[in-house]
């Protein structure tokens, strides 16, 4: 009998795991997308600092995922049994890796639920405690999958089969365990027959639409359209968008949502044309701190990146000024609803994620 | 005396100019720019027509003074005594470089002038003919200059000294032969000490900002900073931008404006912060013929402009689906004024456009 080899996709690995047997944090290294499938067995905090610094994993729920596992991974390492000592130490590590990156919040909430393990167990020995933030590490992981379904759930309420979706950057499967948020919708949709026709931004400078997202709905055997991040409005105009969905890497109390840097020149433009603008984000996005989008810190990166990367010449004139923001913050009146695993939040937001949080105000 | 070796700049060439004594058009290449400043000299009409095809000459105004130098050139070669073998000739030549481009109305504009000439003086000789042509030819160049020194007049009373000002694709200097549409104000106020912060996107997929409009008001030594595309709403927000001037390849009699991809996008953009969008038309680019933008052909490019030029790898997956068109219509409404060489249309524009055109319904 002839076997079928059948090529191995992007969707058969995960993109960020806890391999518990090497004591390893295992995520898919991501700037070496779509060119190549590379593994990354990350066992050192510095390297999975940078490894969240330089993108290689990337996505706010996958960099929360990846923090709780870091975290955990060199918690292992603190060698002492004097539970102050242990903890003064974990400290160190958590405020090492919260700057990795500044705008996404997940990364310092998985940090803060692990520091809560300790915090909760300083009675227990260093072992335990050690024992409870493995467990702790591998929770958070799997929520997660849990967590991206529900909210694709509850998107997929708000479409019908054959419409055309637009998404921006990637918030999905590469930017979580499984199935993504913005992409749940289309994910489950295509497990049920809805027929979708999909529009992904590239998303410059890091074009993580056309490396990544197009390259994972592409596999998963959807109809996707991959265009530049000026053409949305050539597209609504046409009638072929009935919704967009994004991601987010931090919502503040109004609703307001920092997400990948075009977002909100997306959400201008879905306004312009009636398309609804949807963000899916799981509750540990939302930072109920913050009042407004305007305390959210934005993260700016290198000019490099718009000027020479992945360029085979030089792209602009030597020495001209770049303006390089990672993310924007979408106006809450722009957003038609965020969508949690909680369930739907309308304007207004505060109460809706009040009562969503059971958060008294 | 030591003697100062000044090395010449982007803006010490002519975009475009007939060269009467080699009986050539003479363009910088501006797809090999800003890497490399080269000048091609083309006698053949094929050799412009694939210019132009190929972008190594562009811009709506630009096109419009290649092509008459073009069919002037290409009429020069026709080796007859019989006007109407001269003037048939002469259609083959105009309709084969018209089809070089389809969304600039330049290019048909400049033909059909020229085309005017052979037509009002058929009882002439062929050689007067060709003396004709050439000094329309030469005509239509030089007016060109004089057409965007007064839409930066025009355009200067709109903004202030010190303004914010945010621009898409080029509508510099290199679109057409001096002082650019859009760049026109930018040029004038520099010149008069206005000390504007320039703001130019990138505009995907062939950078002709970072490529072109970057290099040329750099080399001007403008305040000029480099954005994506995706990165007007952050500016805007910001108040960083008073006011957006864009160029355009088509406006029909409504208002309705084909430009750049992008162009719409941006404007939806200024209307959500507020900011006001100003086309810069040379009446040439007015085309009272078509009612709506809906009826301006659209010219799509090849997928891999997206999906793999200037890159050093492919940057999207193999054989995923890719929509480049190279223009979009911005709605009229979401045109604060239409700036021309003959004053500033406001809506609505078609009344507008009648009394600056002098043309009755």
């Amino acid at each position: 009998m002839r076997m079928e080899k059948k090529e191995k996709s992007i969707l058969d690995y995960e993109t960020v795991s806890l391999d518990l047997e090497h004591h390893a944090l295992v995520i898919i290294d991501q700037t070496q997308l779509p060119g190549k499938i590379e593994m990354l067995s990350l066992t050192d905090i510095k390297d999975i600092w940078e490894a969240i610094r330089l993108l290689k994993v990337r996505g706010a729920p996958a960099i929360g995922v990846a923090a709780a596992a870091g975290i955990y991974l060199a918690a292992e390492k603190i060698h002492t049994e004097d539970t102050q000592v242990f903890y003064s130490e974990f400290q160190q590590a958590k405020k090492y890796l919260a700057t990795s990156r500044p705008t996404a919040v997940n990364l310092f909430w998985a940090l803060d639920r692990m520091e809560n393990v300790v915090r909760t167990h300083l009675t227990e020995s260093v072992a335990k405690i050690q024992s409870l933030l493995q467990k702790e590490a591998v929770r958070i992981h799997d929520e997660d999958i849990e967590v991206c379904r529900k909210i694709g759930e509850y998107a997929l309420e708000l479409v019908k089969p054959g419409d055309g979706l637009l998404t921006h950057c990637n918030a999905g499967q590469l930017a979580t365990v499984k199935y993504g948020t913005a992409t749940a919708p289309m994910y489950l949709g295509m497990e049920r027959g809805y027929d979708f026709h999909i529009f992904t931004d590239e998303t410059r400078p890091l074009l993580q639409g056309a490396r990544l997202t197009a390259s994972e709905l592409h596999a998963a055997g959807m109809d996707v359209t991959l265009i530049c991040d000026n053409m949305s409005a050539s597209v609504m105009k046409k009638g072929l968008v009935q919704a967009v969905f994004v991601g987010c890497d931090r919502v503040a109390a109004n609703g307001d949502t920092a997400n990948k840097i075009g977002t909100s020149v997306v959400a201008c433009v879905a306004k312009q044309y009636g398309v609804p603008l949807y963000v899916c984000a799981p509750t540990s996005t939302i930072d109920m701190t913050l009042e407004t989008g305007e305390e959210i810190p934005i993260e700016e990166r290198d000019p490099e990146e718009i000027t020479e990367m992945w360029y085979q010449a030089r792209m602009a004139p030597e020495s001209v000024k770049v303006y390089n923001p990672c993310f924007d913050v979408t106006d809450h009146d722009l957003i038609t609803a965020i969508i949690t695993e909680k369930g739907i939040a309308r304007p207004p937001y505060r109460q809706a994620f009040e009562k969503m949080l059971q958060v008294t105000p």
